[in-house]
C-alpha cells in the first residue's frame, strides 16, 4: 500500500531466513483484513509504502536452524502475531503480548511467500495436508475466526446466555459463530445489510437488530426484559460501537471488544456506573488455534464462508475496493 | 452539607416509615466517606443542602408492614445501596444495579436515626448484638470494606498472585486487607503517607511504592519482572489513578476499579493494547455482607482500624475537615 486507496501488486525479493527461529512459507491462500482498511481509508497513518497482509495459511518451505516443531512440507496456520509461546505471558494465554513479540508475524502476507518469525511458537501444523475446500476456513483461523472467538471468550459467552454482537463484518459474523459453538442460548446480531444478516442467521443468530447507537441499545433492552445482554461482542472499534456495546450489556455482564480502537475515549463515569466487565484487545489467536483447527478439520464449523469473493493475488487492489465499498464481506486472495 | 466546605449538624424531623418495605434504625455508629469529599471539595455539584452519609450500622427500631427478615431490636448492617436482593440482577450479585434500586439506602446516615429502603433486601442482622469494640468494623462493612473487597474480587485476586493497590485511602487500605484474606502472594501498596503505609503493612502489604503515575508504573514493572501485577485495585477515581492501574497490570491481568470516576476519559487505544480486564463500579456490598460480617464476628479481620479518629456526631464538620486535610484516614461519628 503506497498511500490511502493505492494498493499495488509488485515483484519483491523472495523472503529469506533472517533469524534461526524463522520459517518461510508458501501461501496457499491469503486475504484482506478489515483492519487493512484503516490505512486504506487514511484513518491510520502510513509511513511510506507498506507490505500488507497478516493472515496466512500455507506450506512450510524452509526453516531456520533452531526451529523444532514444524518442518518443510507441512501445512501450517499461524497467528498474525509472532510469539514464542513459552514465556509467562504466552503460557497465561496472551500470546499477543509475548515478552519476545515482534509485531505482526509475517512481513506482508498478501504475497506468494512470507517469512514467519518465531515459527515454533507461532505456527501450528495440521496432521496432514488439508483438502482444498478447507483452506479458506483454515486461513480464517489465523485471524478473523480467532479474533471473533476471543471476543466471545472475553465476553464470557456460554450456555443459557444472551449474546449481542455489535458489528457485522467478518469478525462480528464469526463472533456469532463462536457464540453458537460456545452454547449461547440467544444471539442478537446487529446488522443492517441483508447479505450479512443472512450469514449471521446461518451462523446461529436468533435475532437481528438493525438499529444503531442509542436506538440499538433500546432494542437490545427490549429483547432482554430491560436488562441488557449477558455478553456483548464488539467488533468495530469506533466510539459509537464501544458505547453501544457497553450500554447493551447488563450490570455484571461482559463486553468482549476486538475492534481496533480508533479515536475512542471511554467516559469513566458511564463505564463506572454500567457495572460491566470489559476485556479485549488484539486477539491471542495462538491460544485457540489447535482447538479451532480441530473444529475445522472435523467440519464442525465452516468459517471460510465469510469469504464471499475470491480473486487472484494480482487483483488485490480490487479486493480492497470491494471491501471498502462493502460489496464484499471479506476477500480471499489466491497467490 | 450546605455547600462545599460547609457541613452543619442540625435538628431534623425523625425519619418515618414511608413505604411498607422500609425500616427505621437507630445508628450505633456512622462515618464520613471518601466519596463525601467530592461535593465537600466542590468537584461534585450540590443542588442545595443535602443530608449526608450512607454508611451505617445500628439497631432496628421500627419496620414497615411488609418487612419479614429483620425485626425491632436486631443489630443490622446494610449496604449503602438499597436493593430487593431477589431480582435477576441482585441474584447475579450486582445489587447496586437492582431493578428496584432507589439510590442510596439511607436518606442521610450521618444522623441518630435513618430510614432504610427495601429493608429485607438491604439489611443483614447479626445473630446477636455485637460487643461494642466490633461496631467500627461492622460499620466499615457497610461500604468501605465491602468496596475494597469488591475491588479485590473484581481484580480476581487469589493465591499466587501479585496485587498492586492504587490509592491509600480507607478503601485502598481495605483492598490490601481483602487481598491478604483472599490469599494474594504479594501485595504492593502505592502510598506516600507514613501512617497509611504503616496500616497497609499491618493489613498485609509486602511492598510499598511511593512513586505515582508513570514512575509508579515503572516501579511496579521493576517489582514484577517487567510484566506488571496480575491484579490491580484502583481506589481513587482520577484519570491518573485509572491509567496508573491499567498500565501497572500485565496483559491478561485484572483491574478492579472502585474509585468513583470523576472527569475520567480512558483512551481506547491504550486500553485495547493493554490487554487487561477491567471491572468495577459501585460495589455490590450486599453480596459480600454475610461473609464479611462472619469474618468480623470471628475476629478474623479488623477493618475498623481504618477509623483513626472518632468524634461525636455534633462535630461532623471537624470530621470532614480532618479527612479533607488528610489528618485522618477515616472519621467515625458517634451519634
Amino acid at each position: 500500500m503506497y498511500k490511502p486507496g493505492d494498493v499495488r501488486v509488485e515483484q519483491r525479493p523472495d523472503p529469506m531466513i533472517v533469524e534461526p527461529t524463522d520459517a518461510i512459507i508458501r501461501l496457499s491462500a491469503t486475504c484482506v483484513c478489515g483492519s487493512d482498511l484503516w490505512p486504506y481509508r487514511g484513518v491510520e497513518k502510513l509511513d511510506g509504502p507498506r507490505p500488507m497482509g497478516h493472515e496466512y495459511a500455507g506450506i512450510v518451505e524452509e526453516v531456520g536452524s533452531e526451529v523444532r516443531t514444524v518442518r518443510p512440507g507441512q501445512f501450517v496456520v499461524g497467528s498474525f502475531f509472532a510469539s514464542d509461546n513459552t514465556c509467562e505471558i504466552c503460557q497465561s494465554g496472551y500470546q499477543t503480548h509475548c515478552v519476545h513479540r515482534q509485531g505482526a508475524a509475517p512481513d506482508g502476507a498478501q504475497a506468494e511467500r512470507a517469512r514467519i518469525a518465531l515459527a515454533d511458537g507461532t505456527l501450528v501444523a495440521t496432521p496432514e495436508a488439508p483438502s482444498d475446500d478447507l483452506v479458506p476456513s483454515l486461513l480464517a483461523a489465523s485471524d478473523v475466526l480467532g479474533t471473533g472467538w476471543f471476543a466471545a471468550i472475553a465476553a464470557e459467552v456460554g450456555p443459557g446466555k444472551t449474546v449481542a454482537v455489535v458489528g457485522d463484518g467478518a469478525v462480528g459474523l464469526l463472533g456469532v459463530l463462536a457464540a453458537k459453538e460456545l452454547g449461547a442460548e440467544r444471539i442478537i446480531a446487529m446488522s443492517r445489510h441483508a447479505d450479512r444478516q443472512k450469514l449471521a442467521s446461518e451462523f446461529g443468530a436468533t435475532d437481528i437488530v438493525t438499529e444503531r447507537g442509542d436506538e440499538g441499545v433500546a432494542r437490545i433492552k427490549d429483547l432482554t426484559g430491560g436488562l441488557g445482554a449477558h455478553s456483548t461482542i464488539e467488533a468495530v472499534g469506533t466510539q459509537e460501537a464501544m458505547m453501544q456495546a457497553i450500554h447493551s450489556t447488563r450490570a455484571g455482564g461482559h463486553v468482549g471488544y476486538v475492534g481496533v480502537n480508533h479515536d475512542v475515549s471511554l467516559p469513566g463515569d458511564q463505564l463506572f456506573f454500567s457495572g460491566v466487565h470489559l476485556h479485549g484487545g488484539p486477539a491471542p489467536v495462538r491460544r485457540f488455534l489447535p482447538d479451532l483447527i480441530g473444529r475445522i478439520l472435523r467440519r464442525d464449523i465452516d468459517p471460510g464462508r465469510v469469504f464471499d469473493q475470491t480473486l487472484p493475488l494480482e487483483e488485490a487492489a480490487e479486493g480492497y475496493r470491494a471491501m471498502d465499498e462493502r460489496r464484499a464481506i471479506k476477500v480471499l486472495l489466491q497467490p
